[in-house]
């Protein structure tokens, strides 16, 4: 399962094999089940995951008990509650499985030890947070610019797999329209 | 002028005189009148910008003509239109100036380059990013929660005195929410 983390840092960095052993030692792994939580308002943030296999959504849920998706987490991709996480804060954000799931696991602290030791994690690591500071933007732009169809659309052509594995209700949360909205949108 | 990047970089990672006269001659500076474009849509966007002095917004003009701000930048912030550096794309974004402003340049080919020749830069632009990440998703849960009054009461307190040198009608254009409704919170 973790062939999936070494293939994502090669696409930025070459590794050895004995570098990527060092590397997954810092991880740990988790197995998760469908609805099961992975992180918890309030909860303290020890971990970033990798996600190996399934599903996972972040949200917010607000004073009136609305929620609104922050970001999904699918094979391939990084989640957890990042303000919290990076500021050694407690969360703000609820985490669970849309899908059972298994991730791998890893701490702050471990974070910046693997920085430290090795200049290609660092690099590895700045490079990710770059592409992922270009996407958040790219979504500030769609909310600000406010028309759900070509958000809709937007995410489609960007996510197409998500589409076939999160139910409506999650994807309207996600673009912040409603329910209605959406279902005129996707018939 | 160059000493708040210098402070900037320390608050991160301690650097010796020497260390960032290196730093700082992969910079070259600009100098920008108000109103002055630092980058105009569909221009190739060649640097980032740290800026020294004055006050810059970059923007998106939808198709209708209206602009939504994407970011500001004063004394000791960065800006540029991330998505076009990164990627070395077009921009689809422009930057202008709200104040006369001062900025030092960075391209891409000497960040890349000073990242890789001293590792506790690429340290300090991680850390940037990382804590740049976070801010935009605090931006985008405040939109999807979209109560145009915590929008701005958030960000009052976030940037006290963004708001004594941008006028009202760019804060309603950086927070999504129309004229009036600004006017009437502020009131």
């Amino acid at each position: 399962m973790s062939e999936i983390l070494k293939q994502q840092i090669e696409r930025i960095t070459p590794l050895t094999n004995n570098e990527f052993d060092y590397i997954l030692s810092h991880f740990t792994t988790k197995k998760l089940k469908k609805h099961q939580f992975l992180i918890q308002e309030n909860d303290l943030v020890q971990n970033d995951h990798f996600v190996t296999k399934g599903l996972l959504k972040a949200y917010y849920i607000n004073q009136e008990g609305k929620e609104h998706i922050m970001q999904f987490g699918m094979e391939d991709w990084w989640i957890t509650d990042y303000q919290a996480y990076f500021n050694q804060n407690k969360a703000t954000l609820n985490i669970d499985c849309v899908e059972a799931a298994e991730v791998l696991c890893l701490s702050l602290h471990n974070r910046e030890k693997l920085c430290a030791d090795m200049h290609k994690i660092e690099h590895f690591f700045r490079k990710k947070s770059n592409a992922g500071y270009v996407a958040l933007q790219r979504r500030i732009l769609s909310l600000l610019n406010s028309n759900a169809k070509e958000r809709y659309e937007q995410l489609l052509r960007q996510y197409p797999t998500l589409f076939q594995r999160v139910p409506k209700s999650l994807i309207a949360s996600y673009l912040g329209v409603s329910r209605e909205t959406l279902s005129r949108l996707s018939s």
